[in-house]
């Protein structure tokens, strides 16, 4: 039943070395992995003039030279990933490239920052996209929650599907959304070059009297928030086809070209028609009713904006359960995240990220607008901290032609530290908690990695010493009667060795001359041994018998216990039956160091 | 920890041989036993002049004879039960004695009946109790359920410390009740024989021109509802000090005797007082007033009052877990309710109740005011086929005098059968389920015994044919690399049989290979079988490998399976190990009829 459901919901079982046939092509990955990245355009305009508005509508013009500042960044950033592809072709995310050249403890500030930042993505995209449905439809409003959950739970389950089934349904979008906003930064042109829309604006370099440059900077640093997602190219290598490395770094190029032209269009477009960020409408929203008017075109680009929002959490399905992976590989987080699924996605991982996006879903209620600020630096941390390796790595291996690279890796590097910094002065008051996250999972991490370790070093054999040692062998056989059961364990322990004990606990005298003279009747070839409990428990005398035994057998002897248990045919019948034995053997477990063998008896009635 | 709280709750454990000091006295049973039976003069009175009043002020002289009537029944059901506690000194509930005399069917609609009808009774008693409290508190009136809750968990714990002591504690209240009611009684009658507080009442015998035998039949078996737990102290026997039976018939006289004058006592009063039944007052209440005014005398009369009707739920606590072990020692319950626990009392029957009529009051959402009706039909079907039985047995027998005795059950037969098919024809509405339950209650006790049949068959055996059969011994040891706990496993199995098989499940070839490398290195002396799994499942390829074993030497060997399992020194360490172990055990558990021992590492740090 619930095996076929999971049919339904993920598909079948695929084998192993049905891998590569999931590996995606450039366009796909283009799809699977830019979705976070481009949607930053749908908000990354109105993030500069909300800050530069604080200076009155004559500053407006500085979103212009700050929106190719931003250019200038993402030019420094792809160049700088690109980089690391090559350097780095199994994959190089900011935790490789910083455990590398920094150093693990480096790494695993970078890898803890962004396994939160992936967790943030989706509780963020997943509310933001639920904002834009329930802007567009306000009866919905009160099932906020729920429909940013029903919104988790798909996407979790059309990526536990499977890398290319979900990227061949989820590219759709992707493609949509970028020839909208193509069609929209044409046309705008075109209405604007051809004398249509012409509004008051500010020239280029007017003065402006109260502007600072902290005012810039914020400005600057707030643009920097559309950059989020472009290292996912370089995180996912693995995802690729062969040959791996050159297809990600073209489709980390064509990311960046889409969304340099399309954040910089945008930009323009709302210098041009003198657009102010509104309480109520999107920039973007502004601009396509400027150009389009509120017709069928405007609703579209609405309407495929939300939904690009919505699919900026996939981007987080793709990297999160290969970070986790390749934290899990170095003994820094649990086993199961290294485990391959039915459908050959990091199952574990996909669940995880499912369910802690979630319950931060639920936790603030879906309003986690305020989770954004603490999503940037998640994300400019490893920014730095990657680049930083990278400029560590040119100079130690110095090949030709280091020095340009070099000098693109400390540019990088020195412009997203700047950033980090700017964000932790202007929004401390909404970043404070990365100070407390970061130092907590990364206590996590050592824990997880020393457990590991330890239990390795228990484990650890000689090969040429530690050879298996025969030692004689005592089974202890509790008997509650005579019966087909008891039948059943005395003759699989005879077989097993000539040592077997039958022990009997009862309640009274009368109870235990009865057992004896039975036993003595049946004459089973095995020595009966009677205990009375005057507590009525049968553990703890019990108990103290196998003490007993193991004090005078456990140097030459392997201690077994056999416990009978019934298999009732339908499950109800298990409360008619005393659990006595399932007790003991939990109590056994965990308090004693002896074989527990377990005799199944399955009922047919 | 969990102990700790147990220990504090309920008290050390004790051993069996003190059951004897756990025995009652005729003063604490009077306690323990008649609350239930004693409680109902707060209301009896009250619901024949609620009938009565159908036909007016001038007919409330009629609860004079029916009150009469009442009394008369009580005496014919304290006779009919003292005979009972002589021919049954064992404990002749109505179970036993329909049983024994009328078959095991109509036992088991008696015991049935009473089983249901005792949880009726701690729902509605604890209902009841809350609810005088609540009157007096109104500010309480909105946790009504939390507040019935509690006494239900108070009264489980104080039952589960053991029968003495909460008789000690119960005790007190019931005491008070029977005082203060005494002395209402005799200042009421006094007051009125002094001339004080006449009221213009009918006289007795005075013509009421829209009277007639249906109501007057009606009002009766209305004020029969005070008889309920009339049976407990019968039930009970085993409970009393020696020489029981005869204990526990001067405890019946006793509380006969005491409910009697009571009983008559406050019809008496609330007819000489004129005091009609009222929404918002009781008529113990008005008589109180009436008597002493509303001073201080009168809370404390009340107060008493609520106390009884809330440990009137007690008297099940005592009357359910023996008739659950009786049922369970004939096998129509499950075994468990006959174990005694730590302080010697039944602790699953007391549990069972608690927690089933916890949820009856939370179903309910506390107003079980409509259970009552289903309650006393659940109270006379019993009383009847009682006193049938001891009909039937003494025909059978005919000791000397057997006549007289005779005739006393068969008067109360009569009468208790009359009281339950009018119960039945006045108030079908709300005793319609007794006819569900009761038939579905009957099925489940057969189908419990002829499971316990079923399985008494297929375990007995012949002591002088059946004999312990040596076989051979095969162990399959599933490994997933060569560490200590393997190197334990081999030892272990070794020492037992010859027939040791590994077996390795990779998930590629290079896995494998390398694995067969190791093994061949090591050298331990077991073969090493390795399989591949394509799907990368652990459990497919080794359950398939045991159906090959099978196969080829069930008929020969016994099979083993040997299982390691990690025993983490913290809790929370298990989840970074697969527990793929307990997955295999599980499933060849619930598959197969092998043994499956399970060999411990238990990690030190």
């Amino acid at each position: 039943m619930v095996n076929k459901l999971k049919r339904f919901l993920i598909g079948r079982p695929m084998k192993s070395t049905e891998l590569e046939g999931e590996k995606l092509s450039k366009l796909k990955a283009l799809a699977v992995l830019s979705s976070d990245a481009l949607s930053s355009v749908a908000y990354g305009t109105e993030q500069i003039l909300i800050v530069l508005m604080a200076a009155g509508f004559a500053a407006v013009w500085y979103s212009i030279p700050i929106s190719i500042a931003v250019l200038g960044l993402l030019t420094i950033l792809v160049l700088s990933y690109r980089q690391t592809i090559f350097s780095y072709p199994s994959g190089g995310g900011a935790y490789i490239v910083a455990k590398d050249n920094l150093g693990t403890s480096t790494g695993l500030i970078a890898g803890g920052s962004l396994l939160v930042d992936y967790i943030l993505t989706v509780a963020v995209s997943s509310s933001a996209g639920t904002d834009a449905i329930t802007s567009a439809f306000p009866e919905l409003h009160d099932h906020r929650v729920l429909i940013a959950l029903v919104m988790i739970m798909f996407l979790t389950l059309m990526n536990l599907r499977g890398i290319t089934e979900s990227a061949s349904f989820l590219a759709i979008p992707v493609y949509l959304f970028v020839l909208s906003i193509f069609v929209l930064i044409i046309s705008g042109t075109m209405k604007y070059a051809l004398g249509g829309g012409h509004a008051e604006v500010p020239e280029l370099g007017a003065a402006v009297s109260n502007i600072s440059l902290f005012l810039l900077l914020k400005a600057f640093s707030s643009g920097c928030s559309a950059l989020t997602g472009v290292e996912a190219v370089s995180n996912a290598i693995p995802n690729f086809r062969q040959p791996a490395e050159r297809n990600a770094a073209k489709t980390l190029l064509m990311m960046g070209l889409i969304l340099g032209i399309m954040f910089i269009g945008i930009s323009l477009l709302a210098y041009w028609y003198g657009i102010t960020p509104q309480m109520k409408e999107t920039v973007v929203s502004q601009i396509a009713e400027a150009t389009f008017g509120r017709g069928l075109i405007y609703y579209w680009i609405q309407g495929v904006t939300a939904l690009i929002l919505f699919l900026a959490a996939n981007t987080a399905y793709s990297a999160f359960p290969l970070l986790a992976y390749m934290l899990a590989k170095d003994k820094f987080m649990p086993n199961m995240f290294m485990a391959r699924g039915d459908r050959l996605g990091f199952s574990n991982g996909i669940i995880f990220l499912g369910v802690l996006s979630a319950l931060l879903v639920i936790v603030f209620d879906g309003h986690t607008e305020n989770l954004i600020p603490l999503y940037a630096v998640g994300v400019f941390i490893p920014f730095t901290l990657s680049q930083l390796g990278m400029m560590v790595r040119w100079l130690k291996h110095k090949p030709s032609g280091w020095i340009g690279r070099f000098a693109v890796n400390t540019v990088g590097m020195l412009t997203t530290l700047t950033i980090t910094l700017i964000f932790i002065f202007t929004k401390f008051s909404q970043v404070w908690m990365v100070f407390i996250f970061l130092p907590l999972v990364i206590f996590l991490f050592h824990r997880i990695r020393s457990h590991y370790r330890n239990t390795a070093d228990q484990l650890r054999i000689d090969l040429a010493k530690d050879k298996p040692v025969i030692k004689g062998s005592t089974i202890v056989v509790p008997v509650a009667g005579i019966t087909r059961v008891v039948l059943h364990s005395i003759s699989y322990a005879r077989s097993l060795t000539d040592n077997v004990v039958a022990v009997y606990v009862g309640f009274d005298e009368e109870d235990i001359r009865k057992m004896e003279q039975r036993w003595e009747e049946w004459n089973p070839g095995v020595r009966l041994i009677t205990l009375r409990s005057r507590y009525r428990s049968i553990l703890r005398p019990l108990y103290k018998f196998i003490e007993t035994v193991e004090w005078k057998t456990a140097e030459t002897d392997h201690i077994t216990i056999l416990i009978p248990q019934f298999i009732t045919r339908y499950w109800w019948q298990n409360i008619l039956h005393n659990q006595t034995s399932l007790l003991i053997r939990a109590y056994l477990f965990a308090h004693k160091d002896i074989v527990i063998a377990t005799v199944p008896f399955h009922m047919n009635k």
